[in-house]
């Protein structure tokens, strides 16, 4: 049989075809030592087989006594009792007390026979053989009756259920020193594409590290299974199926991923063809990003196909992966919680197609701000910075800016302090590691100056830094009430490996829409007729371009270029300046940031790192 | 230096001196495989040394383009461009395209040299050597430029961050096959007391399994460290401070627990003499549980000394063992959700100390109701079934009925659907079973008639079992507004595993409290005058007894001693019946319940079992 969706499925519909063809509780059950047991799924009923207490037993120091000997005793009528004995906590006895009679006794210790109460020691005195008694008793004062805690039969802990700490303690206290476990379900995982090499290799020019295997990986044991990383397959028919055929010998489950466009979304039929009944059940899924997601039941074991982009990846494992394993693995679903927040940008979506759209927050004067991360479902960094996710539905395509919405938050959510904005600057590094080291969350964004100003107009933005040409008059591009709360001086050089700056030569400058850019620009054009341009973010990015390559020449800070022994001519001072909005200047952490920028640990910090006149 | 607390310290002032004497942030770094990674904190700043994605990619399938190319490109006014090469993902080219050319490609190929967008291979068709284009497209559509995801150079994830699936995945993505991660701290745990055993081991008499070890061993886990179990030492000095010893020896932390009253707590200046400073900092704690606590410090690693009872053990290992090992390992702190609930019962508190009570939630018609567990400090069983804890304030000495408060959730909080009380059964397993097959959520205290008659009436408990003889009428001691929803009869007998009764022969009945308890003495008088009488919560209970002696006479429901091959004679017949209140027959759980009572399966599973007529 082959069943066949003609159009994408809904989630739901997803969830219900697999559900429909692969039964996810087929797992063993296996015996680990409860030391190891913590987080695993209780693999049987737990009923007591012995009662908790075993016998009824002492739960303070004192006298064990026959309740009714005390009746009536006060500190004005005293009584007193022959003392036959004594009892340690562990030790067995066939002591019996009788009328006026009793022992002296530990906590913990065996209520002996006769006695029905434990007078504590702090309500007695001793006289010779005899305790006086100050304090008449109840029946069951001061013991604990065997079997109050758990009596044997009872039913204590379910099948399914997962280890806590404190239902260790009771398997421990039944006298169980290893438990029936289910099993982990093996999860076997590979990417496709010609572009991935594993981690910890060179990059290559054309190829990318693969991230799937290894973020999946950590979601695969986050659903309480056991990942099989079986590599990166080439893109192409045989590769996949020969892996999909390995992963159904080695495991439950398999999860590939990439390949969505040229590869097995295609090609899908002939990938599962001939493997078992009933092959693919999902040929793509209403959701954004997903879209191109697989879903095949192959002998009882699903197969995941999800989009290579990792975004995609991850919140359909989220969506549809995950609930599936845990179903298997029996770990409970994790709780999602919702928050309410307002949305910092207007936002169009695609009609027809559910979309999850990773946002981060922020505090604000407006309350706490949604930002969405609009990296693209290949930013698997966007996503590892987001707060959480915003569902947009099927039939809405505009989202308005300061619309009220509601996040579902991950659990690793953490607000920001302060959103750093503007142009990339090695003083920024200094000035931001003073403010992580006194605990502010910072989150950095240099994409330029215009990009900075932009999300100081929307307030998305707290920090803007700028880094221009000494002469430029920065200010009156500032939007209004922007406050410059420090600015510094840094020199700038045209930075060489080879021989020097010629006609031809390529220059790296910073990308367009950051604040040196056309000045420097400008100067290029008034030293040579005929030359390339690279950009880069960074000046991390241009020290690895120009150390590479010899007839490069880099626009690079003093302090850099000095620190890197590259050869190099002065080119123009440059400024780069802190602003901030004027409210936030009155803020707690605006304080703190303020002072922390004059303090003397980030003077000292700077000073020795770049060497740079400070003004 | 010593430090004293001559008084009862608070949990503030108990962490507060604990730091002031301990730093928390020693630990060591290791670099460990990012597969293994998830859940770890990281140990150092990571900031990207590539951009992400490394170089600009497509993130379509199409065409690369000069966007100016394709100006004015529409439906009615085609535009045609010459396709100069195809690149596939992974290729390294040294293509570059001029005007009117351009380049097929896949998703992830490079953009090569020339190209600034994509067009989409939905809005093109084939010509011979050339792409016929529908849309026009700007600059930068349908590709990635490099960095946009992370620039070189960006601050990305902060060292002490627990590694999610997303970061893992971001590491993997700049190429990170190892990662720096925190040490988890040692910590050596042992537990004291002659009367504990190892779990596994045979239980004797006045014996106890030990519980501390392992629940603690699981919170270690937990708090981010690694436990190192040392096993049980005797309640004497010596082996004690031994244990420290080698504690300090192997560990970064101890917690021991346990001699809380005849051993360490009073020995405790002894136990820590001379082994480093400053020594003992906290002797008691002004909480409950938990007051006896200790804390030492030796040589800048911490030594808690925690209460013997399980319980208490548990609570201030959650209060201030918790927190302090969290700083050290770098795991964050677990968030602690505050739920509205309404007391089920009146309860009194000691004045002068914080308590902390755990409690158990259900839901009523008043609303969430959180009914105390008062099985005591030593009662592992009943923390486990707890679903939070409600904190009690110094100065509250009394709280009522019905009182609104607020209750600490644990995790693993489950809210019950069904309290069963009453009379235990064999027959109630096999039903409360069908019912949890069902998924209900079943909390068994069948503590006897009277201590459910008492839960009935204070609307704690849902499902009343009476077990009581045929010929009593049990409706007259049920509250008003009660439903008898079925009754079986069961048939008793006086079982022996010996030659049968005889004067000064030992009987076991079930509890004072249980209905058929008074019934039952009242026999026994009439066959023999002289006789001992044994107590026991439940048949397995008795079965276990009777096994074990031979002048032992046991209370037994015939199939019972069918299936166990005891001797018998018949004693008389019981009647098994199940309440619930009016009310609850209309609530959803209620029909559910009485429709699986009803049920072929249950009724199949009871007759199998006990071959008893139903009526």
């Amino acid at each position: 049989m082959r069943v066949v969706f003609q159009k994408l499925v809904t989630v739901e519909e997803a969830l219900k075809a697999l559900n429909k063809h692969v039964k996810p509780h087929h797992l063993g059950i296996e015996e680990v030592k409860i030391t190891v047991a913590h987080g695993r799924v209780l693999g049987e009923d737990v009923i007591a087989r012995i009662n908790l207490p075993p016998f009824s037993r002492a739960i303070v120091d004192g006298y064990a006594v026959r309740a009714v000997d005390t009746s009536f005793a006060s500190e004005v009528n005293p009584i007193r009792l022959k003392v036959i004995g004594r009892l340690h906590a562990g030790e067995d006895s066939s002591l019996e007390i009788k009328e006026k009679e009793c022992i002296e006794i530990d906590t913990g210790a065996l209520i002996p026979k006769g006695a029905d109460a434990v007078v504590r020691v702090e309500d007695t005195s001793i006289d010779g053989d005899y305790v006086i008694i100050n304090n008449s008793v109840g029946k069951g004062s001061g013991l604990a009756t065997f079997g109050s805690d758990v009596y044997h039969g009872q039913f204590v802990i379910s099948k399914g259920e997962e280890l806590t700490a404190e239902k260790i303690g009771v398997l421990a206290g039944l006298g169980y020193d290893k438990v029936k476990v289910f099993s982990k379900p093996k999860v076997a995982i590979f990417s496709t594409g010609n572009e991935l090499i594993e981690p910890g290799l060179e990059l290559k020019a054309s190829k990318i590290y693969d991230v799937n295997q290894y973020s999946i990986g950590a979601l695969v044991q986050k659903s309480g299974c056991t990942p099989i990383y079986l590599g990166i397959k080439k893109d192409n028919l045989e590769e996949i199926r020969e892996a999909v055929i390995e992963g159904l010998k080695l495991a439950d489950a398999i999860i590939m991923s990439g390949s969505t466009s040229a590869g097995v979304s295609d090609l899908a039929y002939k990938v599962f063809d001939g493997l078992g009944s009933p092959g693919l059940i999902v040929h793509g899924i209403a959701a954004k990003p997903g879209k191109p997601t697989i879903i095949a039941a192959i002998n009882d074991k699903p197969v995941f196909g999800l989009p290579g982009f990792p975004v995609s990846a991850l919140i359909i494992y989220s969506l549809i992966v995950d609930p599936f394993l845990r179903a298997m693995s029996g770990k409970k679903l994790e709780e999602k919680k919702k928050l309410g927040a307002i949305l910092a940008t207007r936002y169009l979506s695609e009609r027809g197609r559910r979309e999850y759209l990773p946002i981060f927050l922020k505090n604000s004067k407006k309350g706490l701000m949604a930002i969405p991360i609009l990296g693209g479902s290949g930013a698997i960094a966007s996503l590892s910075s987001a707060d959480g996710i915003l569902e947009i539905p099927e039939n809405v395509e505009l989202m308005e800016k300061d619309e009220r919405i509601d996040i579902t938050l991950f659990s690793d959510a953490k607000i920001s302090d302060i959103i750093a904005v503007g142009d990339f600057s090695p003083i920024s590094r200094v000035i931001l590691s003073e403010l992580r080291k006194k605990a502010i969350k910072v989150r950095e964004e240099f994409r330029g100056l215009e990009h900075g100003l932009a999300w100081m107009r929307d307030e998305i933005a707290d920090l803007l830094v700028s880094c221009t040409p000494k002469s430029e008059k920065v200010i009156k591009l500032i939007p209004l009430r922007v406050k410059k709360i420090r600015s510094y001086t840094m020199d700038m050089v045209w930075a060489f490996y080879g021989d020097g700056i010629s006609s031809g030569s390529t220059f790296i400058l910073p990308k367009i829409g950051s604040g040196l850019r056309n000045y420097a620009e400008d100067k290029i054009k008034i030293m040579v007729k005929d030359f390339d341009l690279i950009e880069t973010w960074s000046y991390d990015s241009t020290i690895d371009l120009i150390s590479k390559r010899r007839n490069m020449i880099a626009l690079l800070p003093l302090c850099i270029a000095v620190n890197h022994d590259f050869n190099f001519i002065d080119a123009f001072p440059a400024k780069v300046s802190y602003f901030i909005h004027e409210e936030f200047l009155a803020t707690e952490i605006g304080k703190k940031l303020t002072k922390i920028m004059k303090s003397r640990e980030t003077t000292q910090a700077l000073s020795s790192m770049l060497g740079i006149s400070m003004k």
